[in-house]
């Protein structure tokens, strides 16, 4: 079946999320599973959360013969039907190997590989529904920006996914507009992966179907930012399939439009997606200010260091200071945030309009929250609790800012280095 | 003489040059000196390269009655009366004990530290007419952007100016666009000093005046990019001055809006100048195309990674990959050049007016050269002669494109790794 493959299995591939980015995600990998039937199975599904939608008159999809256009309709008929997501990335021609499936149980079924591309408040949910239907030796891709973090620590979403399904699960993240992404426009992306030595050692099982192998358990230890560590039974990828490592993910993810680099650093690539929003509003408040070129890039390359040091200091077994220093999840996001991103943007206005930042908020994000205030809050009371808010000056003026502690002028005596 | 200081002599401070950028220097360099009685001599000189100018009417310090507004005036004179460089730094009060003079053999009499801020052409004559005039153990400070590269190698202006001069120069560079600085705006530099381990091992001269002694030179050997080694005879600096260390330099530049670090890699600081002009060329291409935010980050983290790699490649015994991934120098110019620097808008311009980026030149810079195309010519040529152009995709598509030998919109493909 695997034509010249020494596999006798493929990889099937679902995407569990379809907004914006999920939707992106999802249109690649199907390019990707389409041009490499040696590796995956062509058809991905995308599991969308099943919403009504009617296409109004003045679409370019309406046909007034047609069912799909007579009321409302389930948006996972219209992607399937148009294969366009015209609610959540409109005008973008989706590959006919995309299935939209409601039903979350359904769309994993038989996957081996499960990416997650959902707003981070449904994980736990998700999960929830998901476990005990997955293949237990699936591994997973986390496209969720940001880790969660509190006073006691900081924990990444991939973790979570990973604790809850009791499977490996990695992450993607990088310089990535989502817009931008699927119309084609160049970009980057880095894909951290690096599960425990396993599936290579493994024996092959020797009977009976894939999933029913019950050998070859392997604990994997999974060390939080605190030190705590906890334990995740992992089942080795049977050897039928091809494994799922640095190439094969480049394979699935890379595009002539969208590169790939594969890192192992799991942790700093998460972090990226979350600590570059607090430099981002650093950014945006001196450019507010007018402050030019030298200001903005003087701060974020302060931002920049303060990464690295919250990384390699809190996961100090796993972050390498390159993911943040030479990775798109590192320095190249950080650039696109602060080029005009909402957190450099919303940051910017607070001090052009002379207003706080919950007010521009409100007048420019249409009901959305920005994430860079909330990491910057939740950071501050993290490292307060250290002991550790001397060693960030810039994280810990952001967070005196916003709360009117500091003035936004004050911020090259706070971080002036000493 | 030095109140509290240990050391009988304090440092006498020349700025060679007066342009913007060395006005600007000369200004912050001379406030330091000012506030730091117990190291430096308070006056510091600025060699101004004498010119007959008339202040017009309309000027502000235009006073029928005042001596100085009758017809052509010199330079220097205009400076010395009204503390402001008004030919090249407008606007801009000088401190009073900064004064320009047009002798540049005088302007360095008794001056333990130079620094050199003048356009990198003038660098032979100017240390062929000081040969002989200055102190035989001064030491330098180069603060001219850019490394000279031609087919047989790199030489840095740093190396240059030490060896005609027979004295140790160190480099200072970063995100420093000089009408920002001058105005007191935020930013930072990074300063790059490691001379020999000399001063520190010598034995305090015995006899006569410092400059009579002619005991304990030492051989620096510089070490270019072809491995070649040449050797400059060194004085150390006699005990009785405050040793020319990190701290000293760092107090000698440092000012609450010019945060100063201080590094020992000459060789990145300088090649961080010069290569970040080819990764502003490439980002301004795409930014032409309308590529987007990822795209244009995309190119400076390939850029910025290209630059580590001709760092570490090339002066392996003294490039340190964190000059250009942590410090103003390296990460920081690289972004501000690419936000608005001239050669990041002549090429965007050249994409977006279908025009050869010599006629945008034309067009944009009143006469004045781009350094970036300049600079990937002559790093191509030399990348060439090494069987090394595959090695640095980025700044070979740049010169392919100068070229018309590719496309802009090729860039992706150019670069994408195998």
């Amino acid at each position: 079946m695997a034509g010249l493959s020494p596999y006798s299995k493929k990889h099937k591939v679902t995407v569990i999320g379809s907004g914006n980015w999920g939707s992106s995600i999802s249109k690649m990998v199907a390019e990707n599973t389409a041009a490499h039937p040696e590796l995956f199975e062509k058809e991905v599904n995308m599991w969308v959360y099943e919403e009504k939608i009617e296409i109004p008159k003045s679409s370019k999809h309406y046909r007034e013969s047609s069912p799909l256009c007579k009321g409302e309709q389930n948006l996972t008929e219209i992607i399937n039907q148009l294969h366009e997501n015209i609610k959540y990335l409109p005008d973008i021609t989706l590959p006919d190997n995309l299935r939209a499936n409601p039903s979350l149980v359904d769309s994993v079924k038989d996957s081996s590989i499960l990416v997650f591309n959902l707003p981070h408040q449904f994980i736990s949910g998700v999960c929830k529904s998901l476990k005990g239907h997955i293949l237990p030796y699936a591994r997973g891709i986390s496209c969720i920006k940001g880790v969660h973090v509190d006073e006691e620590g900081v924990s990444l979403f991939s973790e979570t996914i990973g604790k809850q399904l009791g499977i490996y699960c990695g992450a993607l993240s990088g310089a990535n507009i989502a817009s931008e992404v699927a119309k084609e426009l160049y970009s980057e992306t880095t894909v951290a992966y690096d599960p425990p030595h396993m599936d290579s050692k493994a024996p092959t099982p020797q009977t009976g179907s894939p999933s029913s192998s019950a050998v070859n358990l392997s604990e994997f230890k999974h060390k939080d930012s605190s030190g705590n560590l906890s334990k995740v039974k992992l089942r080795p990828m049977p050897s039928e399939f091809p494994p799922v490592d640095h190439s094969l993910l480049k394979t699935l993810f890379h595009r002539p439009y969208f590169h790939v680099r594969v890192v192992d650093d799991v942790a700093g690539v998460s972090l990226g997606g979350a600590l570059k929003n607090i430099v981002a509003l650093a950014a945006g408040y001196v450019d507010g200010l007018g402050w030019g070129d030298n200001a903005k890039a003087a701060v974020m390359r302060v931002g920049l260091l303060e990464m690295v040091k919250f990384g390699t200091t809190f996961f100090s077994h796993s972050v390498n200071a390159e993911t943040f220093t030479v990775e798109s999840a590192g320095v190249a996001d950080l650039i696109t945030s602060c080029s005009g991103g909402r957190n450099f943007r919303c940051a910017k206005y607070s001090v052009e309009r002379k207003l706080p930042i919950e007010e521009v908020e409100k007048q420019e994000l249409n009901g959305q929250k920005l994430q860079g205030t909330l990491t910057a809050v939740e950071v501050n009371n993290f490292l307060k609790k250290q002991g550790l808010e001397d060693e960030y000056p810039l994280f810990t003026a952001v967070n005196s800012i916003l709360k009117g502690e500091a003035k936004v002028e004050d911020i090259p005596s706070l971080i002036e280095p000493k």
